[in-house]
């Protein structure tokens, strides 16, 4: 195979621009996927293009043949100073992958199971938060992950990493109208908590079957469209001078306690 | 008050020095506040330099003045565009302020109060997660957080922004022998407790009254000679693929869940 040394080349200038800009990536509805473990995650029949490094090359060779990467469609070596400038980290691992963008319909999350967790996601902003959001959420196995308008891009390379490879397992519906998503999930029997100082305490909480919680943005909370739509206040308790918690935090400690809850129903 | 107009000014230079270099903190004993929330949360008596923008200056005037801060010693005034330069954040609120060090010893926080939560951080190294960890700590009440070397400097500027004040009101002690100061928690009774795939279920714990936890670090987990220092192992339960969680969540989860325990055992 060739080896790409220029950062002039128009397939590396493609992949800059894929991993800044949010709207080449839904133009072309695709995202970009770094990393040796991630790669690890790959859903092979979502792959369109893969670049690796001459290191990563001699590294994971055998372990990219079985994976059928190097079957030679789709795959571009690159030299290693050019891998490190189109790299979104510090130390590259020399592997990046294009695939194609997951579609989840609200349709396809709800209501197929007895016990619901959701996390619903109004304009949150930072993208560690968003990944963080995502990992968190596989494990205490909630349901679905609901997005906002004017939150970040899930896509978003940051995200993309934080996420530890969960953004391919856990799904996620991108709501254009969110107040009405918010809706449809309590016609649909979803019990709707906002978080509120007024609240009761998450911890006298006994959790219903299928629940969802709304996470606002990091520095203004709840958008009040979405946060009037809730059914049920609840606060997580706090000692010391603390007015919030980060959103990633909040999100997990509230699917949490549900997990404990139905652990602890099962065992009893 | 004169106006500092020039990026080549030696205030300035030292100013993003300090930001930048460890070192240069720890031998002036020092750390760079930066943003209108952490200068409201500031000890007015460790404060040594303030650094104002003059947009800052108007719109906060009456504010720093009730604050003590504009009485004329050891305040600067930098135009917006010096100020810009020298922040850490992409929209500078225009406050900074050269603070002194806190120095907590472990003899000033153990032993203190018959239930103590503590967390023990071996070679944590993302400034997000600990500020985070700051800011989780203080919400469930942890008693103190101890940094061992190897880990990031909790004075640098991203550590201090993501605490949101915590960083002035939870002791902190730095341990030059982690594994020195595990020994030291388990002869004065708090029992420490390490994550472990092998150990038992958070949600299965009862936990007592003194507890301390090991955090590791982000890649690589606990080292050896810490890791062999805990009394007892726990797993925090996770579901899907996920083999393990950010160590900002795990250290709340774990604090959160003693908190729990506790409220209850208060209510019955």
């Amino acid at each position: 195979m060739e080896v790409i040394t220029a950062n002039s080349n128009p397939r590396i200038k493609e992949l800059n621009k894929l991993n800044k800009d949010a709207k080449l990536r839904k133009d072309r509805d695709v995202f970009v996927v770094e990393g040796i473990r991630m790669f690890r995650e790959l859903p092979l029949q979502n792959v369109q293009e893969v670049y690796l490094s001459e290191s990563a090359l001699k590294e994971y060779r055998d372990e990219f043949k079985s994976m059928g990467v190097l079957d030679g469609r789709n795959t571009w070596i690159l030299s290693d100073g050019v891998f490190a400038g189109v790299s979104q980290t510090k130390t590259p691992q020399g592997c990046m992958a294009v695939v194609k963008c997951m579609h989840y319909q609200l349709d396809s999350v709800l209501g197929r199971n007895d016990r619901e967790t959701f996390l619903v996601l109004d304009t949150l902003q930072d993208p560690g938060n968003m990944g963080t959001i995502f990992r968190s959420a596989e494990a205490a196995g909630v349901t679905a992950v609901l997005i906002g308008k004017g939150s970040c891009d899930p896509y978003n390379p940051k995200v993309v990493r934080s996420t530890m490879g969960a953004i391919f397992r856990v799904p996620f519906v991108m709501c254009d109208d969110l107040p009405g998503t918010v809706e449809e999930l309590r016609r649909s029997g979803v019990v709707v908590y906002g978080a509120h100082l007024d609240g009761d305490d998450l911890y006298d909480i006994g959790f219903p079957d299928r629940v969802a919680f709304l996470i606002g943005n990091e520095g203004n909370g709840l958008t009040d469209e979405v946060a009037c739509r809730a059914d049920r206040l609840l606060r997580i308790p706090m000692e010391g001078k603390v007015e919030s918690l980060n959103a990633a935090i909040s999100a997990t400690l509230l699917s949490y306690e549900v997990m404990r809850q139905r652990k602890r129903d099962r065992q009893n």
